[in-house]
């Protein structure tokens, strides 16, 4: 497995160009019928089409073929970090997801409220899914929880999902969910999966003790298993891998955390696409690297909704011509995995790209869609590798050995 | 180079689909023009070719660029297991080319009958290339010999070749071939390349012993080489890497023995193409996953013979409506390697690959043959990773990271 770090640590130069990182999040589809279309041929983008024509186009493996990636490992992988060597625990990513801003002291969890009876034994394992509302005001109550030499924060996320970080010294992130998957069963005492960890299983089992007693009355929420359990991995910022004062403009929370993960700028991109271009046009002169996320090609995906991820690749496509005013040296547009509505899911297929800059091959490309990606001169790579190239077509790495 | 089976353990999940993996053995080939046609594109395939419409196409490299397999690295890839990572010796694979069933605890050895002279110095490598009954014959007498708490197998192959098993505890397989190589030289001792293999060395010298006065009435075959002295390689179950339950539906020693190697029911094929698919149809309920193998595409190619392999290439197509009948989840037909009938050897030339599957994102493939492969959607990627793109549209596999 080839880091692509060791190569731009070594290589790495500064220039004035910039780069744009267009990420369509689940931007590859699937036709509806053998022969078909997908949702990005079906759409009118005519800015898109133009852009593939003066650059060249291909598909990525986000992390290996036929393996379909959650949205961290996806975006990872964007950023030119190996998917399989950063690995993000659940409650890290659950963290990331609220916009709660983890530090390298916090261990993530997710909680999930549940019911048990008498004898303390689960009888459902989700509190007959609770309202937000009735969430949210737990979460207040068991916020509250002190326990010596540990800062504890518990907020909420939806229903009956919340997040709980504990913050000290010398946490680790190893221990086993207490979550015992059925019910019919009691919940599980936390245990570390290593001695670095004790302190953390401790911790975890103090704050369930003193959870059980505050919660006692408020069934069908009346205890909380614990999931995910995890510190943010050792991961290296991306001006030092890079080279590049990067700025994520994102709108959702999970992916503002994901490119703080990578140590990014997070800037206030407002609401809408529109916010995002006022926001990238303001930040210009600052960064060298944007990332601009855009989510509703995947929420309209995991609908199943073919008509309405048309209508939002559409809508990305009108805001190009945008971002070509500021006259960026390289723009990329591709998604972090492929959403095809018809599988109402994340999946494995390959992921369309397209490359933009003075230095590309051209490849007789004339739409921006999975046919003429699977054709494109980029060839097909693991995503891991975009990086590479987006840096090389900014003239920003160094030629390789003499 | 990722290990695929670090994630199909993690990511592994059950359903009721199928996978049918038929495989045309040394299917790839090569035009004899320039601007010709190879074989699979010469032959008229119409199954295939509506398969190919249907689903999608692209190319394996068996090892690595550049690099012509055997059968044995060419059907692990296929499998799935990184044949750098599982590399079989010589002598275990031509024990399973007998259907010699192997175990944990045999050391499997070829063995070549050679002529010594006199003074014990080799004058003939292979025995004057004795006739296949002479050495079965001698196998006979060989197969007696008697070595304290070893059980010793000695087996004919073919004209001078044997192969000679030794069952015991703690035999290790590091042991140097006591063939020399060259005529006007003796054989060699038994030599151990580390301590572990110590016990075996001297098993190898005593069945040599034996031997030597067994044989010594019989030039030109009055005495044998030992050469690929090898253990079975720890090699993990497919059904415990993929959770799936899987046959093999193969006509060749060679090939059952290969699936036997990661521990594939193998089922009775019969002798024919026709045989395999009664076979099939047979077993169909009870398996999650059916290696079928041809041969035949293979063996013309080796002969040279381009008509041939075409012609075989139209038989293997004949199949695929009796496959289709079953109803397969996902259908993949591929080659473990090239063989050009203009080389007349295996090549390394990427393999052709045809998916078929519900979920296929189809890539207007409407031939199956080199050209469109190279083309094709799934791009061009290493075998090892075929069984991931298998399980991925089969639904076996969960997402990766949240």
């Amino acid at each position: 497995m080839t880091d692509p770090h060791v190569l731009t640590r070594q290589l790495q130069k500064s220039n004035d160009s910039k780069i744009v990182l267009l990420v369509g999040d689940g931007l590859g589809g699937l036709p509806l019928t053998p022969g078909g279309k997908t949702e990005l041929e079906s759409a009118l983008t005519p800015n898109l089409d133009a852009l593939a024509s003066r650059g060249c186009l291909g598909q990525t493996i986000p992390v290996l073929p036929g393996i379909a990636p959650g949205s961290g490992p996806g975006h990872l992988g964007l950023f030119g970090y190996d998917p399989l060597q950063y690995q993000i625990g659940r409650g890290v990513l659950e963290a990331l997801g609220i916009d709660f801003e983890l530090g390298p002291k916090d261990v993530a969890i997710r909680g999930n409220f549940c019911t048990i009876d008498g004898a303390g034994i689960i009888t459902d394992r989700r509190a007959g899914r609770i309202g937000s509302e009735i969430g949210a005001a737990l979460c207040e109550k068991l916020n509250q929880i002190k326990i010596p030499g540990v800062e504890v924060f518990v907020r909420p996320v939806k229903e009956y999902r919340l997040v709980i970080v504990f913050r000290s010294e010398g946490l680790g992130g190893q221990v086993y969910d207490t979550d015992p998957q059925a019910t019919g069963k009691a919940p599980l005492e936390a245990v570390a999966k290593s001695d670095c960890s004790k302190k953390t299983a401790e911790i975890c089992n103090e704050f369930l003790r003193q959870a059980k007693e505050i919660l006692k009355n408020d069934a069908p929420a009346n205890f909380l298993t614990l999931r995910g359990i995890d510190t943010l991995p050792a991961i290296p910022t991306f001006q030092e891998v890079y080279g590049m004062k990067p700025a994520a403009i994102a709108v959702y929370p999970m992916y503002r955390g994901l490119a703080r993960l990578v140590s990014m700028d997070v800037l206030d991109a407002g609401q809408t696409l529109d916010d995002q271009m006022t926001c990238l046009k303001a930040a210009w002169n600052d960064y060298d690297f944007f990332f601009i996320h855009f989510k509703y090609t995947d929420s309209t995906g995991e609908d199943g909704n073919f008509a309405a991820k048309v209508k939002r690749t559409e809508e990305l496509d009108s805001c190009i011509p945008k971002i070509l005013q500021l006259d960026p040296t390289v723009v990329i547009v591709t998604g972090d995995h492929s959403t095809p509505s018809k599988m109402k899911s994340h999946s494995w297929h390959p992921v369309p790209v397209l490359l933009s800059a003075d230095t590309c091959r051209f490849d007789g490309s004339t739409k921006f869609g999975e046919s003429q990606c699977a054709r494109g001169g980029l060839g097909t790579f693991e995503a891991k590798y975009l990086m590479l190239q987006a840096m090389a077509h900014a003239g920003r790495l160094e030629k390789f050995g003499a």
